[in-house]
């Protein structure tokens, strides 16, 4: 069977599961009212409104249920009804008659198996014995719509396989993401914190976390300088007629925040930074040789998610984003792409990424520009994939309305895929704007204007950058590079001197002064992922040397300082994990 | 006579010198309607309500009107009136009607001299013939009340002093101020740009003058870390409930914008970055044995101030604060302020203010916390500035109401003051907020909280270091730190060779490449105040050197690539003006 075939066929099997399951809780809960019951990567979800709280003990008891129901062999059932008849099926389940109103057309799809009816488009299996392995996972609050003004329901999370042994490596792979989560890890680490008090999806970066996006920050800039970009800042707020000029206030409303009154004048929080980076191009008439212009902007933007779809680092409402802007000359775009290209790449190895995705998108049905505009930037993005022998896969009319795009998808060290690097090309907003330059004929000339991130947003690539390196950051990213550790009180002198001596050198390091044993210092520093923790006593304040545990477990006894440091500093300049 | 005498007897003369232009201004224009006429540092202005845009050549016409009322020596007479007879003076004039109005006194005071009467409370000079120098300066846009949706009046400023040398000096200094000032060099030297599309009082940084503000942002961080200071970043946006507990919605709303509403509930964008820091420090317990702890954030806060007081870079609506928050025992507060104190100093020095003004602001007529609080904290103050063998003056009853306050003014290269860095202790959010830390005695203590910023804010700062500097940036901040200008045609090669080695040296060098004369390039490198030029021809491309010519004029031909650099570099390393 091809690949695709399969994973329509776990597809089906894992949507029938829901509705399985969705029985199974309506036997055990009669009055339950049902929310909905979709596929998610690697398995499902039915959200319920019910009497009580589901406690864990009760996955148990619902999978019995649903073992009995699959070993019952009923056949799944399509059926096309009237609305008016769909009205009367689902008479008491609210949430469906909600589904049932929003749906134009006159009549509507319901699956039925054993003593179980859903409205569902499907596909299904054809009988309850075709589910295979599958497991509930767990229980979690998720309000009716994702909105947190509608009612909240409590989810059960499943997955399910074609075999045991799939599903037992799944539930391996699994155990090994929990352990890594960057939501756990954030609290365990001390690196970053939300508040309900400040709202939902508002990152606060803790001391720990901040350095760590400090330093990459830092890099992020000094290698901008290098390949000729120029830092430039720009507001956070901005009239509202800017977004209606660049059109975002007609097409991603929904993801704005709503206008803030100043003088009878609305003002947007900033959801992107072309707009700002625009007018400072436009305070001067710009020359044919002074292009390409690289304009970057550690940009913080805010974009309105629904609470319900928010999720640690990597769906939040504000974030920076490590944009950049090229204005270039249309004979200028393949360089420029290849620049950005290898840059990305660059940046991606430099974390330790060394697998992934290249996608081109091309023009979608609703576009700006013209279809010439189209094709021979689309040719021009695929040279320049081909100049530096990437390989992509085209993804046909995924483009965003306003120019073809690449986007590169990394794989993480569990071989799990996140949003990476995009280079998009802009037809519309240099339109809207009214951005050119002045070419060698001493005419006016639209100018090509291209959007990037080699990062993706600070927020995302640091929650990406925790669950890679499950918590243990390189030595350069660590926000405490060495913990020295007395081994008795009278050694804490000693201790605070080579702290001392190694801050001095530039090293993030702290002596452990507390009165606690020496043994949970260990431990805590363990725990806390620091590359070296330097163990002190006698010997090493007699001969001026550190015991160095690195976080492996590895031991080095009696280092001398100064080769403690050489080996620091490499670590630190060759970027090592 | 007292300075305080003088400077009362001046201020009275210049209050007066504006009714005269407003008496002058009638009898050209007698259907004026009157705005306002106060005195202002040095002189004073009148708003008002014409048929036509004035021209420069009307102050002339102005100014000789004025002469002739000074010459005729009529007395000023003061008068209190009942309103309803003021309203019957003022019948024509629909702006001080609408002043009028808004006294709350049954009886209202008016001025008169020759053909002119104002509504007025005084004082003036007894005579017209007492105003002495004084001399119209300039013409500008001013709306009514400093609001935008209020009408247009057309403002005339004039200066005013006892005698013709005193005026002439006045003329001088402003000459010299008005060669410096920050809007003009921002735009001279593509620093920064304001954009009637974005709003106004919203900062554009170009990539020159976001290249200054970097420089400065990395040397602020480095030294923070150096003492201590750990970064961290809040979001700029906020539930009000945040701003409601921290008072800031009750206190300051007049400068607070118009609340976002997201599912529901209210978001403001942030107006002061402490209630973030707050929930950071409250994620977990403290112990005293971690304290303090010296939170510092370039936090980007934005304030609503009324378009017509807005300024350049100096009052702004969006400005980055060089925040940082000190949650401290109170045994640790005195140690505390010195270290802000030399660490504020430092950095005032490190830019070349060598003069400064240190004002302690004491307890309020309404205040938070207890008098006890308030004096120990004031006491505390006190000491950390003797400590340092500080001057300084006390403000008595200028503290904010949340505890006592030092301010450093400093003074600029023509000697102008500008609002510096501030320490100020707050008894008021470690209540709101319940901050605390475990003590010793394991019972939960109210931490004593500091804010400092000392540089005060990026925009107002880098406003400051313009004029201070005359755009003349010292080495280590200038943008372009070094041009190499080609002789002929034949030497650029080489010249791009020259700043190629410069750039991978670290310093910010360009070749100046384009098809223009020699003459010109020098003439615009020298516009745009780059520390270095450097001209290569015949000479240069055989020896290997460069001919630098300094901004200053000063010429030092044949210095060898290497003898540059290590000049630049010591220029840079000892941050030399």
């Amino acid at each position: 069977m091809s690949n695709q075939g399969k994973n329509e066929k776990l597809e089906r099997m894992r949507h029938s599961a829901s509705h399985v399951m969705a029985e199974a809780v309506q036997s055990l809960f009669p009055e339950v009212k049902f929310g909905i019951g979709p596929i998610i990567e690697g398995g499902f979800y039915y959200d319920f409104d019910l009497p009580r709280s589901l406690i864990p003990e009760d996955l148990h008891i619902i999978e019995a249920r649903m073992a009995e129901i699959i070993a019952s062999d009923f056949p799944f059932l399509r059926e096309e009804v009237e609305k008016e008849e769909a009205r009367c099926i689902f008479a008491y389940q609210p949430y469906k008659l909600e589904l049932i109103d929003e749906i134009p057309d006159e009549r509507v799809i319901v699956y039925r198996q054993g003593s179980f009816t859903d409205l569902c488009k499907g596909p299904h299996v054809s009988s309850t014995s075709e589910i295979k392995s599958f497991k509930l996972m767990s229980i979690a609050g998720a309000y009716w719509r994702g909105d947190e003004r509608c009612p909240m329901l409590q989810r059960i999370y499943g997955v399910a396989f074609e075999t045991q042994e799939e599903l037992e490596q799944h539930l391996e792979r699994f155990a090994a993401a929990a352990k890594r989560d960057h939501r756990k890890l954030g609290r365990e680490l001390d690196l970053f914190s939300f508040h309900e008090e400040a709202g939902p999806g508002l990152v606060h970066w803790h001391p720990k976390g901040a350095t760590v996006r400090r330093i990459i920050e830092d890099f992020w800039i000094e290698e901008h300088l290098k390949r000729g970009y120029e830092i430039i800042y720009t507001p956070h707020i901005a009239k509202i007629d800017l977004w209606k000029t660049s059109g975002h206030w007609e097409l991603y409303r929904e993801h704005l925040y709503s206008p803030m009154d100043v003088e009878g004048q609305e003002y947007l929080i900033k959801p992107m930074n072309c707009p700002g980076h625009i007018l400072i191009y436009k305070t001067r008439l710009r020359s044919y040789r002074e292009l390409p212009m690289r304009w970057a902007e550690l940009g913080t933007v805010y974009r309105y998610e629904r609470s319900g779809v928010l999720h640690g680092l990597t769906r939040v409402r504000g974030f920076t984003q490590d944009d950049a802007h090229i204005f270039c000359r249309p004979d200028q775009l393949e360089d420029e792409v290849v620049g950005v290209l290898e840059f990305a790449l660059f940046m991606m190895r430099t974390f330790g990424f060394e697998e992934y995705e290249v996608l081109l998108s091309t023009r979608p049905e609703k576009y700006a520009g013209t279809i010439e505009t189209w094709d021979a930037a689309t040719e021009t993005l695929e040279r320049a994939l081909k100049r530096l022998d990437l390989p992509y896969r085209v993804d046909p009319g995924e483009g965003v309305f306003y120019g073809p795009k690449i986007d590169i998808g990394l794989k993480d060290a569990l071989g799990r895929a996140w949003q990476g690097p995009t280079i998009q090309v802009d037809f519309n907003l240099p339109e809207r704007f009214d951005v050119s330059y002045v070419g060698m004929d001493g005419v006016e000339h639209p100018v090509v204007m291209v959007h990037r991130t080699v990062l993706g947003s600070m927020e995302r690539f640091f929650g990406c950058l925790i669950e890679h390196y499950a918590g243990a950051f390189p030595v350069w990213l660590s926000p405490v590079q060495a913990v020295v550790i007395p081994i008795a009180d009278r050694h804490l002198d000693y201790a605070l001197k080579v702290a001392a001596e190694l801050k001095a050198e530039g090293l993030r390091a702290q002596a452990d002064t507390r009165p606690e044993r020496m043994g949970l210092k260990i431990r805590e520093a363990q725990l806390q992922k620091t590359p070296y923790m330097l163990i002190v006593g006698d010997k090493e304040v007699g001969n001026a040397t550190v015991s160095v545990r690195l976080r492996s477990g590895e031991d080095l006894a009696g280092q001398a300082i100064e080769a403690f440091k050489a080996m620091a500093r490499e670590a630190m300049e060759k970027k090592a994990p």
